[in-house]
């Protein structure tokens, strides 16, 4: 009956280590999460408020500019929200049961997916409609265009990157997973 | 006599970690409140200075500009002085009886409550209105509506996303409650 | 003669107990208060340097405008000097009685004061007043008496919640000390 | 057979150590690249808006202003990304076989490269073209081939520091690991 | 033989005491004029560059406010260098015989002198000179002199409380002194 | 045999001690220099961007100003960037044999150098020379005299104080090896 006891503490030791990983993953995407979309946040307003423009602007430009400005700045409060509201609970309870961020993984990931990869690909937008709008106030929307055209390829690179680092990421914690559960069999075979 | 007194312990012991959970809590709240509110309100405040309107700005719209920033800047302003009033007494005394989370409970919540929900959908309601501002002033109030319209849902989004969240955690706090009056029970009855 | 001494080391380690929260409490006060008074000289500067009036402006608007803003940033330098002057030497001294916060108690009651309450309240005046220069430029000073009216029970909410948590405060350490009288009385008795 | 397994056993403390040492290398620089990236892509957006430009800027270098701007948002931006979306899993996981600076080593020496060398030189470029905008609008573009012909020199000896210091740190780790190969095989002989 | 030893120790251990006040002491003092000068220092460059004058500003003003602006930003510069050049040497060496603190002493009071008294004075003139020159743009200079005669009194409490703040520390350091010498008379005596 | 291994020891826990000061004052001077040149490149590019001059700007003004301003820039980025690069390196090897401050030393007192002294020194300049354009912009350029000759004797007091603190370092790090030598010696003779 002991060993049967060992194997389950060792079990539940495996949990626990598992159970801390994702705590602590957690816990460091929120902060990061919070940082990036404060700073981010911070200078989509100043855009917001400084960016001149005048009468000769295109209009459907405009409507462009107020549409990506205003997802770009929701986005990023809304991270900011999610990541201040589950921070203060996780850092209370400790790496526990009771920890939110076992029933809040949703919006755990969704903060992070949110500051990191639509943010940033959408500040990217933002950059290119700037150039467009001061370039056209000095009637020269060509040179509008190559940058448009450069941050294509720009936008492309970040996207692929993302994925990759992301699917590593992932395969890695099945991998992970995989291995744990071998050695166990193996520490429980002999 | 022995076995009361450990119960008692046990139960003492168990308010205490009940007491430190509430303790880290209020003290985390407040920092994260100081912080976020520091942030959000050095931009309304740069908004209030920089933010430029001339005289075709409708007369409503002006209105509602200045009544929207002051309550931001309010909002934001208060659930500064209260958490920074609050917290070096918390941090003073420890996690003890005399530690002012415990009486001071209704101005943790509400500094939490006016920086992370009221202080946010502020935010957004304060750059639908800078939009219509900026787009009055260039004679294109379309671009205006089409970016309220994009703003509204996003409002709708970060209330339930915020009301969810704070649903999980007051079920949260409920369920772990009853399950340490559980655990204990059967921690006694053994 | 021996319980006398242990009394009397009862009697210090109370004393040393009461002195430690007298310790950290005036600590943590400076640095709060040294952090927001930065903040917010900050933004006062910025105000002072930006704000665009003209020769239009009224006159007593220009006066109660100068007198506001150098009493905010006056209000603020002074915490800032008496925050960093004091607190290398509480830091040097530790919590011993060589410590200034006894002597300088009074000079980091004023600090705190003046960054938390009366330089907050400055501000919400500062932000009154550059809504009437802003909307008066534009020839519609009726928003700016609208932002007042609402300024107003901002102002008194503010002065009203300070009171509280001030007033909660000190009642609590007069309890406090008094419990621990008490549960010292019990405690030499039995 | 024991002097075998401790062979075994000095050799993988051998490479444990080496792994630490990558381990703590890899997070410091995507804490660095980080940091440097925040920063001067901070200001490269300040640029992109504050920055004046009219119709009398020549054409050309309207057109290497936005592929200068943009090219250098985009590699903080990018250096941005993967070292938030790296590090929180290396922080969660440890110095441990499963933490992903072994596999995503190449996504964290770009990360840096983007953000310490080639981030850094498209700055210097940046700089040049500012001047050139500036002094070109002042009618007096001589001062811009003044200061870029300044800018070059600066940017040799950047490119040449950079790659000694490299140079130096990579023969420094392969000396290191020939090094101690070397002591380790001195103990196993004796 | 061996009392003469412990006597010795305890001196040194005295003078140790004292020592590492003075360290601790010496430190903090350069860590808070570093960080209270990069604030101010920044501010004032703001200033400089930002302030905006014309052709009617009488020139006595300009040539106040060019030494005071120089004055200001040259005494937070001296500071900064100077706690900048002395820190990491006190926090190589450690509490030590060889810190810098010692010999440097000169250095590091006159870098606090500069940040926290002279500096935050000139801080004072240079409000009244910024709203001197923006009220006379205005043409309406009375409101500068009214200003100025507020910003008086507060300079004469900010140089009483510098002095009492710095008095009642030196004389406790001399009590301090004093006091230490006495218990280790009595220490010797019995 | 084992008087002379105690000898060898002592002798090479002397050298671990000074190459444990050295690596802790490489270590403070990079943290240090790299945060000055953040602050230092951060102002000097506002300085860069929003600076207004026209075309009654004097020439040689110009000339100056972009020599001025790009050698300010381009060495602090020079030390940043040393510093970024050579930290990460330091901290993950610690204080061993393969910390690269050993053979990069050059590097650190460059970075060191350009930072505090060349940086700062030129910021003094930098300052002069932005009056001369403001104060030549509102046609009366003796104020800007009038400022660089008080300029002057503060970039000559710089100077001095920068030589004092130095020499009294190296004169301390010479006289704190020679006693340590000497101390040593005693210990080795007794």
């Amino acid at each position: 009956k002991k060993a049967g006891d060992d194997v389950d503490l060792g079990h539940r030791g495996e949990l626990d280590l598992s159970e801390k990983y994702n705590y602590d993953l957690s816990r460091a995407q929120l902060k990061a999460s919070s940082r990036t979309s404060a700073l981010l946040a911070g200078f989509a307003m100043v855009c917001l408020v400084e960016l001149q423009y005048d009468q000769s602007t295109p209009k459907p430009l405009l409507i462009v500019l107020g549409v990506v400005t205003s997802l770009l700045v929701s986005v990023h409060l809304l991270a900011l929200m999610m990541s201040t509201c589950i921070l203060p609970y996780m850092e209370a309870t400790g790496c526990t049961q009771d920890s939110p961020h076992i029933k809040l993984k949703f919006y755990i990931d969704l903060s992070w997916l949110f500051s990191t990869c639509i943010g940033l690909l959408l500040f990217l937008v933002e950059i290119g409609v700037i150039f467009y709008v001061k370039f056209t106030a000095v009637g020269y929307p060509t040179a509008g265009y190559i940058t448009t055209a450069m941050l294509v390829p720009v936008g492309v690179v970040f996207v692929v990157f993302s994925y990759l680092i992301h699917k590593n990421r992932v395969s890695h914690s099945l991998g992970r997973f995989k291995h744990k559960v071998d050695t166990m069999k193996q520490f429980l075979d002999v």
